[in-house]
């Protein structure tokens, strides 16, 4: 009885490059807006937030661009990631699908982010960059960037949504234990969080404000950096490596995804997983279906607006053309924090616009359950935001079985959940909550866009 | 710059046999006696609490014992563990010696106890066995164990020590997302627990007060199993997976430690980074220094005295030869709850005793240091339990630089710290204390043994 089996590749095997979508997009994505102006920003305007390595592959046209050499020598602490073939959960549904997973929750930080927190600090450092700002929700983001940050002797100041910052420690313990300093936002640092405390002292803070906060503080400072841990095309470029790593380890397999799913926040994890396989469709005429699984309670993809919006929610970032929920949409508080935001960045956008990807929406207490199925199968006990795409898997796989035609579906699992046990409680004791918005509440905050 | 390197093994070089140490050893450890008898124990003695299979490896004279193929699939599920070298953690202690450790926290528990919770579920099922007990300090042995038994159709109960429980909720939801039952201990389920909490109802309970109520839960139903998860000849043996592996993993690194280092509860994590290295030094003449370290306020190795005691505070386990504090020593309340247990188990005392190993003794602050300066340089946050190994390592590689003497040093990172992040928090906060033993305490804890 083989119960699991797992495709690894040798380090020799590891992708040495990142793969660039915007290449080979039918429709390319329209150019962010500088938010004075509103005129197309130019590279030169993004140079006081970001250093010209990570400008230029933002507005890359190349297909392939090669990962420099210290990036892949830390990448090699966790990479190249196992792919599961998920033998136990496929029993456990009782699905003729064959189910794989990819498996990124082995890295320092237990997720995904270390793809790309590790490349944005390498680059930093080529260009000299002392001191960073970034913003962190649950703190998955922030943990990823305290230690490559750490490592390239880089200063890392992380502002931390307040309700998380209070009522999720751990994540800032461990920032702190990789030597970054933890703000909680709104904070008194920042012109925008002063303004924020000032109308509401007791604010939540929101994800928004936090990239404000940092945003302002880098934009003030010539000689801090700012770092994004989603939505942004570099950002996507980055996780690439998960992608493309799984389609080799398919071929290991002898088998091939029909469908591929991913959890989206910001898009990095969903788009890593998906993009090379879009790439297959798009040159080599392959069919696999990328789906997106975003929270009902947050739904910019399936119930969003195509249009020009801000990353933020003070208005300090480049316009973006994207599926937006509007600046000040505040999302409830699920426990996949890291899926909590308003916008869905122009390269996820403009694919689900052209018909070259889906998306669907899931509760978290379904999601929750299906999480909970997953570990006592498969054993890894999965982030919160992961299990949006396992419970994509699942549907997925019950709608080929009722259609009798069943299909490989491979799902990206972002992150384990060791540090979101709390959220688990909260399922077990039934103090969850769905949270169901009316098109109402969702036209109101889109109405707010400027 | 390679600041890093990993040395894998693909699953078709993960070996497939256990090493039993006993087939080597010089001197034989003393028979284990009946607690009632005080006659050497019978395997029939054993059978209320093991399957036979196990019980049958516990007093195996074979050198190797064969892997089943269902625990062989399952270990690939997080094996082989990778080994890497700490080059980043060798330039920032400043040393001359190669440092290399094997990490073990990739498993879905997080630590390597699920090598032996693997092999112990197995070898049930095997026999039919449809319930086990057993006891968990801070938790990771619940946690390992929980799954494993949850995938081969096992009924779990776990006896938590109660101030655990109360303080460390998150283990337990790890166990009960698992479908464990976790009670805390004392507890009114058994008498053991009953004749504790009639003499002090506030009972914070004890690692030694748990193995009583599991033992005795276990031996008052036939349907029902133990299990523990150190000490024990056949734990031991389940983990010696890891110094084969480390073997296989030093060779394609092309090098070879002069020195071996694990910390030190009850044995298995130690044992399994070092037995198979032990067995090069006796049989092929190597020259290896495996070293044990021990909690400076639970010294059973460097302070305990070797005797006859029971494995249990109640007294309802057989007698084991062994150095032991006794077993109503109660340690303090470090934060490495995987190191705080009374007594060393038979096999590595009478290594111990002849010379084959060596044990030192470390302060909790100084472990958290190290650990943060280890998490800080190669990016895994250590379990504090693999702090002491970490430490030991680094002390011995200052030691060899003050001899102008560079050697190569292998340690075993037993797990991640992520659901320890309480304990960082209290060592940033300078909350912790260290604790020393005067030798009167440990005179007369042992003087205490029946």
């Amino acid at each position: 009885m083989k119960t699991t089996k797992k495709f690894i590749l040798t380090e020799q095997e590891m992708p040495t490059r990142w793969y660039n979508i915007i290449a080979d997009m039918p429709n390319k994505p329209l150019p962010p807006l500088h938010p004075g102006t509103r005129e197309p920003i130019k590279p030169e305007d993004l140079a006081a937030l970001f250093p010209m390595g990570l400008i230029k592959q933002e507005a890359s046209t190349e297909r392939y661009i090669d990962i420099p050499g210290e990036v892949l020598d830390l990448y090699r602490s966790y990479r190249p990631s196992p792919l599961f073939r998920a033998s136990a959960l496929e029993k456990a549904i009782g699905t003729n699908c064959r189910i794989y997973y990819k498996y990124e929750g082995g890295s320092y930080a237990g997720s995904h982010k270390a793809n790309t927190a590790i490349a944005q600090a390498y680059y930093n450092k080529l260009e000299g960059v002392k001191k960073m700002t970034t913003e962190t929700g649950a703190g998955q983001w922030g943990t990823a960037l305290s230690f490559a940050c750490r490592h390239f002797g880089i200063e890392l100041e992380v502002f931390m949504v307040r309700i998380s910052y209070e009522q999720k420690p751990y994540r800032k313990i461990m920032m702190n234990t990789y030597d970054a300093t933890v703000v909680p936002s709104p904070s008194e640092l920042t012109e925008s969080g002063r303004k924020i405390l000032a109308e509401d002292p007791a604010s939540p803070g929101s994800l928004g404000i936090a990239i404000s906060e940092a945003v302002e503080r880098a934009a003030a400072d010539a000689e801090v950096k700012y770092s994004l841990g989603s939505v942004l095309n570099h950002v996507l470029l980055h996780q690439t490596i998960i992608g493309e790593e799984a389609l080799l380890q398919m071929n290991k397999a002898g088998d091939y995804p029909d469908i591929v799913v991913g959890c989206f926040g910001g898009g990095s994890n969903f788009s890593g997983i998906s993009f090379p396989f879009i790439r297959e469709n798009l040159l080599n005429g392959n069919k696999t279906r990328a789906i997106a699984i975003e929270p009902a309670s947050c739904p910019k993809l399936t119930r969003g607006k195509y249009m020009y919006d801000f990353g933020d929610t003070v208005g300090l970032t480049p316009l973006l053309a994207m599926y937006t929920l509007g600046h000040n949409f505040v999302p409830a508080k699920i426990h996949a924090g890291g899926l909590r935001y308003h916008g869905a960045g122009v390269l996820v956008s403009q694919l689900l616009k052209d018909g070259l990807m889906e998306a669907r929406s899931k509760l978290q207490k379904d999601c929750f359950r299906n999480g909970v199925l997953f570990a006592r199968s498969e054993g890894i006990l999965p982030a919160p935001e992961s299990t949006y795409a396992i419970t994509g898997a699942i549907d997925e796989a019950r709608k080929c079985d009722e259609a009798g035609i069943p299909q490989t579906i491979l799902f990206n699992l972002s992150g384990h959940g060791h540090l979101d046990l709390s959220a688990y409680d909260k399922y077990f004791s039934e103090e969850l909550e769905d949270h169901a918005l009316t098109d109402k509440e969702i036209e109101e905050s889109i109405a707010m866009i400027r």
